[in-house]
């Protein structure tokens, strides 16, 4: 498995797993209806920003992103979304692209890494920040509308980076 | 002092204190080199968005922005941004434009109203909010690079509407 830099040209197999995560409703508060165009331009922004992939066989098997969490004031905090195919889960993609993504923001600089929207019931996700030195800062009660469980909290996580 | 809907005309009067506010840096993270025209786009935007502003003898004292804090499966919560003139604090502005922005997220049925981002030497900003009900969720430390304090925490913090 490969960490590189996400191309325009990795979009096409990016988008039917970030699309199918969206519509599950369970880790993400993407908007609902969400085109393949509007979600490329949310998740492949240019510098400060950074997408990667997980590549296998020349196949994406999942994809993150990162950059500062705020602009101005606040941009010595990161942060970072991911997006692993379901079908490729529980092969260590997850973790692979979080480990790559702390150093990144380690070599960037960053005082810290901030997630902003942990859905609480999305232990495994909950799990390996926690295992990679992540706290949970709080926890904003009822703040995501899970399809399977309704309303669920939201963690704030934040791990410093000495 | 009356509040309401912001309008395109209203923004020659909101910059110049708005300005002033970002440049201090000591309350808000957005882009240093932020111009009338960005600002403009970020603080009057279409609905689900909404902006008004407080007005007494046809000058505008403040303005606040509210809305949903994120799309989607987290669009029952609320969020909401203020800026007072810093010339004429210390009138009530700030906690009339609060009243109106919890009342205005009551009426159109968010289930509580997060702000993301309360920089914790503000205190009379902090006071506020919690003087209306508003509780500490957490604060990530160091996370705003304050002017005068460096390094300082954000608060989040949330608003349940029963």
């Amino acid at each position: 498995m490969e960490i590189r830099t996400a191309t325009l040209a990795d979009w096409a197999q990016i988008w039917p797993f970030f699309d199918a995560i969206v519509r599950a409703r369970e880790t993400y508060a993407y908007p609902a209806d969400l085109t393949s165009d509007q979600a490329r331009g949310l998740w492949l922004q240019p510098p400060p920003d950074h997408a990667v992939v997980a590549v296998a066989d020349g196949e994406v098997l999942g994809s993150a992103k990162m950059g500062p969490n705020r602009p101005g004031a606040g941009s010595h905090i990161g942060t970072a979304s991911f997006m692993v195919d379901p079908s490729r889960s529980g092969r260590g993609v997850g973790r692979r692209l979080a480990e790559y993504m702390i150093d990144w923001h380690r070599r960037n600089g960053f005082h810290g890494i901030q997630f902003n929207a942990v859905v609480e019931t999305n232990t495994a996700a909950v799990h390996l920040w926690q295992q990679l030195g992540f706290t949970i800062i709080g926890t904003v009660p009822e703040a995501y509308d899970h399809r399977e469980h309704g309303l669920v909290g939201l963690h704030v996580m934040y791990l410093p980076l000495g």
